[in-house]
């Protein structure tokens, strides 16, 4: 099966926005085990999309679109995809009654134009858009499939896992499971050289992929049903796993801090941070967790060398290790918990750059954990520029946390 | 002039990297007045990028592709130009000889296959890539324009604005002069109603974009050299700084940390954080500036009450007027000048949620500013979930900081 993905739009060629829907679609049909041959983006020009169906039509078997479903005389790909088929766009009774109650919600008239939102044409069933006022189309004709949905990402992911993607699965006589096992502390290249032999399947699919906060081993099976598919891929999962150990931290939404934070609660333990290169990066990502005031009472962004004496790290140990170095790491881990009365301490100490520090080299990193049970604290030599070690910094340290807190006798 | 993008690379198709090199050409070329009609992305296969490149020749006058100009077989954007115009590649003696130095500063030997970076055509044309071993092609060719340039984001950049583009707007018969002018404390649909008469401009050119930091204000002005151009845009600069007045904190690179960090140093001042919803947040804002180590002292994240009242908030002052109020954030800046011995102390508290505080709503957040000058505390009704309420806490924060370090004798 060959695929082919339209993005509608004139904001995407003026470059207002990024075409982030069509990243999440090739993804999809990569997991689908559907070849995607191209991607377009066109204007909100009904003669220039037309044309592309067109096109997207002599040489693709599915047609996927988002965007130009809204109400305005600009969004015109209800209009194409009728000239392409040749086809007469009719007010659907149902669709129509959906539209009118939902604009009633929300106490509003309904604008005489949007009844075009419940247009379908005879080869057009329609795909449900729960936060939306545009459901999308699903036609089916002459072996062709087009699915048409709205542009809005969050819409347009709804409509695809809940709508789109179960139709055209079953299809393809299948339906998929997927799941994603996610990295900390092993590189992409390494990850991948070290499971290559399943790299090489082709049911399930695994693959993996470089995210800005850990690196995912996607594993996806095509069945017959889905608790067949969710067998094969917890086959495959179990194999990964004996293969990558404790480097995978979590799986599908779960992020090292959510999965830290979840340790944390299980413990019964409070935390904190003392942390300089990263200035604030480390506190900052702990409390993007919802509800992590259970556990984080707070932190300490000692920049300068003089703070962090006044906070608790003892002026001796910096004179002699150095402000970069393992046992300032380790005495700033101690002071935080002491200052913010907190069971578990971090210390983050070294160079962001650009500038050497001590004459110490850009991107050399110590941190330390504390916990009731346990102290450690290790070295990293960081790549990049400031951002990147920031970064790297702080994800390091939410990584050996949650390390900490499983090997303990908490799990 | 008609423009289109193709962007190359199987790894689109398979959604493991975005295509953000055609959101910057898309900007660039709107701020060329060329129309962009439409943008593909192709796999790295010969046939299909043929295919691809000979549907834009016939619908635009120039073409840009980025990707597949590196020496592995995989890449065939070189291959497919030259089938194309049935032209034949041969290997260029400069190109050549640029690419072996290249190689021999860092002591590699060249791969024989690598000589295909120094081919050109008769139609093209190189493009300098001092970033990276592969040149781009500058095709002209019966009226039209072939632009290749690399995939890696940051030497496509660097050909685009040194040599792609100065050779386009020469072609056009103009050059082109751009400034960025940077928005805090006012929503772009408003910034765009405000100075709605000069985006209706045709030359120079305005348009609003917004950014996760701020509102940018793209002033473009074509002109027979740069001069005129600059002279263009620097007499709409100051209308619009006119209407505008003290919400633009910047121009181009500028983010309002820097601008608050070089206000600072003008100052002599040294700064600190206390935060609370932020998390960390502002004070890893500020030292993502390189050097802020010169101002920044350091911050306090007192996430749980109890940190706020050790770390020097008076415990009346809460129970008065409660955690989240105006009272508090003042007294949380004053304590963080104390507590970090800075000049320069900011205070935010409110409610990042999901959960209500105190019964307050979440996005309500109280942000304080405390200079050797002055006091001011500031109350926001904050939108968004959790991260956008702390991004935009934030950005307030420095924003009226820099609002306050300006007001002042300093400037």
């Amino acid at each position: 099966m060959r695929a082919e993905i339209i993005s509608i739009g004139t904001e995407l060629l003026l470059g207002h926005i990024t075409d982030t829907n069509a990243v999440y679609l090739a993804q999809r049909l990569s997991a689908l085990g559907i070849d995607l041959h191209f991607v377009s983006q066109v204007g909100d020009n009904r003669g220039r999309l037309t044309e592309t169906l067109r096109k997207a039509w002599e040489r693709a078997d599915v047609i996927i679109t988002t965007g130009g479903l809204g109400p305005t005389e600009d969004d015109v790909t209800r209009e194409a995809i009728a000239d392409l088929l040749q086809e007469t766009p009719q007010v659907d009774s149902e669709l129509a009654a959906v539209l009118t109650e939902r604009y009633q919600l929300f106490s509003s008239a309904m604008p005489a134009t949007n009844i075009k939102q419940a247009w379908l044409i005879p080869s057009a069933t329609s795909l449900k858009n729960p936060s939306g006022t545009a459901p999308g189309w699903f036609v089916q004709n002459d072996n062709h499939i087009i699915i048409s949905m709205p542009g809005v990402p969050k819409e347009m992911y709804q409509m695809w896992e809940n709508e789109a993607e179960p139709r055209l699965s079953t299809l393809a006589g299948a339906t998929i499971f997927t799941r994603i096992l996610r990295i900390s502390g092993m590189g992409e290249s390494i990850v991948e050289d070290t499971i290559i032999d399943f790299i090489h399947l082709t049911n399930p699919t695994v693959a993996t992929y470089a995210k800005s906060d850990a690196v995912d081993v996607r594993i996806s099976a095509k069945a017959e049903n889905t608790a067949k598919a969710r067998e094969m891929v917890d086959d495959i999962d179990a194999q990964i796993r004996s293969v990558l150990g404790s480097v995978i931290f979590g799986e599908d939404k779960d992020t090292l801090a959510s999965v830290a934070g979840d340790l944390l609660k299980k413990h019964g333990w409070t935390m904190s941070v003392m942390e300089s290169c990263t200035g604030g990066l480390t506190a900052s990502t702990i409390t993007d967790i919802p509800g992590s005031s259970d556990y984080m009472r707070g932190g300490i962004v000692a920049y300068a060398t003089d703070l962090k004496k006044s906070m608790g790290v003892p002026a001796d140990v910096i004179e002699q290790h150095g402000v970069i170095s393992r046992e300032t790491a380790l005495e700033m881990a101690r002071a935080s918990r002491l200052r913010c009365s907190s069971d578990v301490g971090i210390g983050i100490t070294g160079v962001a750059g650009p500038d050497l520090q001590e004459g110490k080299p850009v991107g050399l990193v110590f941190i330390a954990i504390v916990t009731p049970e346990t102290e450690v604290a290790e070295q990293f030599q960081m790549p990049g520029d400031r951002h990147d070690i920031k970064r790297r910094a702080a994800l390091r340290a939410l990584n050996m946390l949650r390390l900490a807190l499983s090997s303990g006798s908490g799990n």
